[in-house]
């Protein structure tokens, strides 16, 4: 089973025609097992939780959104179980095929949606980012995606992980459909628009990459030449980036320890060890050490809401490694999923939006940069994604 | 799965032939799925350990032993995931039937063995006891079950899990049989002889019972009195319960952390909560706790063979509780589990033989008293077990 090279569920076969006119009229649209579909058990990535669970009522809000607007679902997708997982292993359902880099994890959560639209199986597909589960696959697999500002894609129908760092985002393979994306799915009551004066390159978090990564900046900044867009270099976290990874990991594990435990204790369920340990961690949690962490995650907020000022933009490595190895141990996963948090944590600790710019690639393996935008300033970023595609 | 009665393997239909003559011929035998049987990958209750693991060469000298002399091997049988169990639960394979108490959990690691004899599957059953395995099944299923000293019943062939604590124990309905089987796998070496001279009734373990098993002591006592065999009642361990089973908890931790380590961080298994728990605790273990524990299991030691000096044996009640239902969650499961090594740790950390004696029932729900031995002086508690069965 984990070598199952497939996107989609194994056994789940799901056709849901869309409305038969459409800004999405004639694209294919692959759902996370995370989101619901009518008639259809949500199984998560676990077969415990798909026994334990009665078929979904209704559809997810964000897929009747995209089904409203033309797109057919062509299937579910594999997702690391629970969504707890950034390499895009499952041991039950099999990894999904890294269509760029076979032998290297497609990334996770959202690991099956970043396959099925890398490989052309879908045009576009549905995924949740909590700790870095749509921007990670999106970087491995080499595509766009979006990790929205918190709250701007509607939750509706998803699993619940880590409800103050749970979004919905979205992955596609060009930039021209990022701006209908964003229009049909971002609530536009909480759209802060802005013009884009420059952006800011944070030079510390490239320091933290792989070599190709480290030195990937001009892939970004000679098209920003290009469009004529001011940038500059900046130290995001000034020696600080360490204490910001700590505080997310912790405040995260605090709510997905505190969503999970009661079923777990029900059902008793089978995991993978690293998922049964990131919960045995989670119930081990130190309950005192949140306030701190909480008093980070407002300092870092302040530190970022400050840096963009509804103006600027903010890029990144969206992870500091290339896609690791299928069939790596456990000590190189648990290395690979903390040196990937070293970014990721930074959306989402303050809940800004970031997207996925699939420029760069190291001997044939695909890696993404990312823009991160203000609280409310998805959109911008979008229309950001698109103007750089267009100067390649 | 988890509903399934049976006590083998699903999916394995083995049956060996034993030798044409032989004390043993016209009985059956079936082997937990720990012990190796040639041709066959032992599964050790875990699909992820049957699929990293080739077929066994040749059989575990155990189970060769009893071949030849006359046994029939029927099957192998459910065990908790890699022996990490004492209630049998098994969320791969199922859990076995206890067919006395069909809403109970049978109690493990050797849970499809007891099953099997139990409900008249097998004659004798082959078990593995590190922490109670064998014990905590024979007394939940109403059979009888020995753990004998360590190190007295080859374990060639068997897989391995806490070095210091792995026994070969064995299973069967009729006490008739025990001194056979004795003679069969004991090793006659390491035997010391010995005349019963008194029962030590410890009180401290009995005052630890659910109501029917804190007061059973007299089911053992009056049979005693039968057979004109003086008995008088101690405390055991004067206060120092609590610190044995923190000690055998740590040291038996320790051990099973290291003997699984490689494998779980080559091959990232599968195992239900409780057994990724277990696997994860042992990896955050603080080495420097366990001097402290060595010493405590040297006192232990020294308490033990000095009440037994060699002519009396120690009764307490095998387990302190009643089989748990088979569908608790897992607060009460972890509570049942620490309820039992109450119990169970006690010739788990000594290395002493002992053995369940099916003498109690409460509303028709299975519970057993056991006899603690000196050290090799397993035959004598297998004779005596005759005695107390004759003496009903």
């Amino acid at each position: 089973m984990s070598n199952y090279e497939g996107a989609f569920v194994p056994g789940s076969d799901i056709v849901i025609a869309g409305a038969a006119e459409g800004p999405l009229k004639g694209l294919t649209l692959a759902v996370k097992d995370l989101f619901d579909l009518a008639g259809h058990v949500t199984g998560c990535g676990n077969p415990d939780w798909a026994r334990s669970h009665t078929p979904a009522l209704r559809h997810a809000r964000a897929v009747q959104l995209l089904l409203d607007a033309g797109a057919e679902v062509v299937g579910k997708t594999i997702t690391d179980e629970i969504s707890l997982g950034l390499l895009g292993r499952n041991q039950f359902e099999g990894t999904p095929l890294n269509p760029k880099a076979p032998d290297r994890v497609p990334g996770g959560s959202s690991s099956g949606s970043a396959s099925a639209v890398a490989s052309g199986k879908a045009d576009i597909a549905l995924g949740t980012d909590s700790g870095g589960s749509v921007r990670t696959p999106a970087s491995f697999t080499g595509i766009y995606g979006l990790r929205p500002t918190l709250g701007r894609i509607p939750i509706e129908g998803m699993m619940v992980q880590s409800p103050s760092f749970d979004t919905v985002g979205f992955f596609c393979r060009h930039a021209d459909l990022l701006p209908l994306l964003g229009d049909l799915l971002l609530d536009v009551a909480t759209r802060v628009e802005g013009k884009v004066e420059s952006v800011l390159v944070a030079t510390d978090a490239f320091a933290l990459g792989e070599g190709p990564i480290a030195a990937s900046a001009p892939l970004l900044t000679t098209r920003l030449d290009r469009l004529g867009l001011p940038w500059r270099e900046i130290s995001l976290a000034e020696g600080r980036l360490a204490t910001w990874v700590e505080s997310q990991r912790l405040l995260q594990m605090a709510e997905f320890g505190a969503t999970f435990a009661p079923w777990v204790d029900r059902c008793v369920p089978r995991f993978s060890i690293e998922v049964g340990r990131s919960l045995t961690m989670a119930s081990l949690l130190d309950q005192n050490r949140l306030p701190a962490a909480r008093a980070v995650r407002a300092e870092v907020k302040a530190r970022l809401d400050t840096l963009l000022e509804g103006r600027h933009l903010i890029c990144i490595p969206t992870t500091p490694i290339l896609p690791p190895p299928r069939d790596d141990g456990l000590a190189d996963m648990r290395r690979a999923v903390d040196r990937i948090t070293e970014m990721t944590s930074i959306a989402g600790l303050t809940g800004l939006p970031q997207i996925n710019l699939p420029l760069g690639e190291a001997g044939g393996i695909p890696f993404g940069l990312s823009l991160i935008g203000w609280r409310g300033g998805d959109e911008v970023l979008l229309d950001m994604a698109r103007r750089l595609e267009a100067a390649a």
